[in-house]
């Protein structure tokens, strides 16, 4: 039934949900006040380790990465209720520091845990290739008896009665879910603030964001409270998170892995596919996960998903890569294209082809992308918003006045679409290129409330080609990271955008670019990642 | 620029249109009067044969499959311009005969019958593993400079500046376009007949239907005017003119092959997926044509296509199949139905398993597929009749009535369409199911005006499967073939078919049935079909 909200309702429930969710931490995980770092402290990445709250053993598991605790798991060197635990106190710091988490889901984490360690005892073998391992889950992965509220106050207490095929899949591969990581409201929104959870801060530096809308993913992974997480891209919402943090992520082609029964934003909007991902520190992470998902054969879950085996990749010895230096819309910001630069250069020194790729086709992927999200006038959101008198984000105002398309036009978008898809497939077979490198987005992170413009990844999600959003070892120097006397703006978002550049508030923090394959290439695109960062 | 049509319009461009396709019939291929047979004769198949009018070698090379004739043209034995014009000539008869033809295309067709033939000559290797092989085309094929109408008056005169990436791509493996067929208006009818060139005719019985929308490709490949064609499949567009007719094909699940460029009746709708396919008097050929076509990597030309190459398939010794014997809203003919029953004791005979697949969502995918299709309100096909003053034609009349849906509703139906496909793989996966043996659709074939009911085909568009339409080898009999005392209708549809059953009139019509596998599992369809056939 639908309600109409009063004004206060969407308050009520949100500061519930709130304090539920902090009070659903056990008090051995819950931070000494004292031992809190100030508010003015940007940076609590270190937090963990100078707090003396940990034992050297949680410091010690929570900074393994997926691909070295799997052995560990498997051999039973350590225990998954061990490793579960550390990552779930971990978690519940970050939480307390930065606001990441939407769901915790300690009890199932621990009992499943506990299964693993006495399947591996009794058995001696491993329930599959991510035995004992904990993994988080964005907040749009549904779990049976929890919600997911993807921001709303209106599906706060509308706990799913069925698990995501995801967490299924990674379950039956003897994965650990432990907890979900808040988004942005209806995660459509590039930064992870919403009005039932409020913001996630990025804890390299809690003046910025974490990116969205996966961004309680990316902070609590770095942060090191889960060391792999599931996100999902519509527009970039892997890759933007990604980039702000400085870890690593693939935004896959939809149909590689299982997005059955997720909560989405906007219900049945297809013309241009969500499709969820992997975040991580390390690039093996990335690929460790993609392989074991897409050989569980996902396909056999989700109608959706394409029966395309995880294939070994040999790489040209010369590769060919279009190098994107701006979008025609907004030059990066001066680290963004520095790191681009240095990136090109140690790829020529290696001998490889990099040719400049135009970006003329930018600004009508960009424009389309907008108008598929808003084709339905805003109505799905409206109405939840509705349901608790929930009022429109600032950030969602585009969505707030769209006019709703029919459907008559609506198959005319289509066209437009597919034209589009088509010349852009013109024109890379045209350059024969093996992948385009770019910015992920036109910031390295930036402060809250200030991100724009989506159209570095945008594009790529209207293509459905996978991309690696990766970081390029680069970091900001307040220094050397400023706009040279060439720079001119290519439009509003550009100059507001570089005004709003702070190479004080963002020296050191880490620079991620962008590598694009073709549609269905995801092992190519992270193999040639791999090749960059080996170069 | 839209121009609002006077009631004549649409008649005079027709009338027009009709007399230049007869015109581009060139005298040396015009059937004298005195050797056409007389409108009364029903079977027209032999007359080839009979008439005279052949030379041996015309008969010899037409009877051919296109499998045999691929490795005479590879090796000389034949040139491609004596067989194509040898096709060329037969079509030209058939269309004479049974009016399956929509564009001729012989100046092209010669001209590159002849360079396949010099090439040959010149370098002894042939240009692609369709060398010098005579391809029709159903008429939404684009080629440059050509009409492509789909039936409606609206298009005639609006030629296409592009060739559509199939032609593309068959003409780069060898192969020969030579003439485009028949369809219904908006190719949305289900028999093959339109107000530009009015009805195609089955020449097994020109009382009764070719079937639609690829009537004039299963009409021309019936009459061996062609031995490979090519047609489309929304709702059943492939198997319905394949069982009308008594010959192969396969709906290939979206992405296996490419679609690019072609005209479609309703452009932009993609709430389910039109898809191109062969149809061949064997299943040689169309296995022939479908690892040709994938290993030929159609999507590097088309984006939508999938990277799966074809694929080797081992069947397991015991299939399991489940068999439905009637969708639960209309009981096969009784040709059908026994055609049916044969084949699933010689399935058990041979030591498969074969159980009963529940109907029980037929419905539900019937009706979901109508909805999807009438979504626009019939906007777009009426844009089209307006232009000239062409009038609904009765077939179409719920398109004529229907209620265009907003984008928000479009979303909530598609999410409608996905909770489908879900319940339905996760009952085909609890049944462990290889494959589905069930009607492609409740007649052999049927009297023009008469076809109703595409649910048998339909559901398996929302779903996307792929699914063989095949003669079962087996032929209606008058006297067996008749309903049972315990026969009682389903649904209105139901009896009206059963009312316009006419063992007299159909007896000795070919049966076909229909083979289903999973999602992307094309090979294993065909080498289920296979199996199915050697019994």
């Amino acid at each position: 039934m639908t309600v109409i909200g009063t004004s206060s309702q969407w308050k009520i429930i949100a500061a519930k949900k709130r304090k539920d969710l902090a009070n659903s931490i056990p008090a051995e995980w819950r931070v000494p006040e004292h031992l809190l770092p100030p508010d003015s402290q940007d940076d609590v990445t270190s937090w963990p380790e100078t707090s003396g709250w940990f034992t050297p053993e949680e410091l010690a598991i929570t900074s393994l990465s997926a691909e070295e605790l799997v052995p560990q798991l498997a051999q039973g060197k350590l225990t998954s209720e061990q490793v579960t635990r550390a990552f779930c106190k971990r978690a519940c710091a970050a939480h307390q520091l930065v606001n990441c988490l939407s769901e915790t889901l300690f009890e199932r984490a621990l009992e499943t845990a506990k299964a693993r360690d006495e399947h591996l005892a009794r058995t001696g073998k491993v329930v599959g290739p991510l035995h004992g391992l904990p993994i988080s889950l964005k907040d749009n992965f549904n779990l049976k008896g929890r919600d997911s509220t993807v921001g709303f106050a209106s599906l706060v207490g509308e706990p799913s009665k069925i698990d995501s095929a995801l967490p299924q899949l990674l379950e039956a591969a003897g994965a650990v879910v432990f907890v979900k990581t808040n988004v942005p409201t209806a995660m459509m929104i590039a930064e992870s603030v919403n009005n039932v959870f409020g913001r996630t801060l990025n804890p390299r530096n809690r003046k910025t964001t974490s990116g969205g809308s996966s961004g309680g993913e990316s902070a609590l992974i770095t942060f090191k409270g889960s060391c792999l997480g599931i996100g999902t891209d519509i527009g970039g919402s892997l890759r933007i998170p990604a980039a702000c943090t400085g870890i690593f992520t693939i935004r896959p082609s939809f149909g590689r892995f299982p997005g059955r029964d997720c909560r989405s934003g906007m219900p049945g909007q297809e013309a241009v596919q969500s499709v969820n991902g992997p975040l991580a520190r390390t690039l093996s992470d990335i690929i460790m996960y993609s392989s074991a998902v897409v050989n569980s054969q996902p396909w056999l879950r989700d109608p959706k998903c394409v029966p395309i085996p995880w294939r070994a990749v040999e790489l040209p010895a010369k590769l060919n890569i279009g190098v994107m230096w701006n979008d025609g819309i907004v030059v990066p910001t001066a680290p963004v294209s520095r790191a681009l630069r240095e990136t090109v250069a140690k790829l020529r020194a290696a001998g490889h082809n990099v040719t400049d790729w135009d970006p003329k086709d930018q600004a009508e992927g960009t424009l389309l992308l907008k108008r598929m999200f808003l084709a339905d006038g805003g109505k799905t959101i409206r109405h939840e918003l509705r349901r608790t008198g929930e009022p429109w984000r600032e950030e969602m105002y585009d969505y707030s006045v769209a006019e709703e398309l029919g459907t008559a036009d609506m198959w005319k978008l289509h066209l437009e679409r597919t034209a589009f898809q088509n010349t852009y497939l013109d024109r890379w077979n045209a350059s024969n290129l093996d992948a385009i490198l770019c910015p992920t987005t036109a910031y390295s992170t930036t402060q809250h409330g200030s991100f724009r413009h989506v159209g570095y990844t945008g594009v790529f999600n209207v293509l459905d080609y996978p991309a690696v959003s990766f970081p390029s070892g680069f970091t900001v120097d307040k220094d050397m990271d400023v706009d040279g006397a060439d720079y001119r703006p290519l439009s509003d978002d550009c100059s507001i955008i570089h005004a709003s550049y702070d190479g004080e508030l963002l020296h050191g923090q880490p620079i991620n670019l962008q590598l694009v394959a073709r549609r269905l290439e995801e092992e190519k695109a992270l193999a040639i990642t791999k090749a960059i960062l080996e170069l």
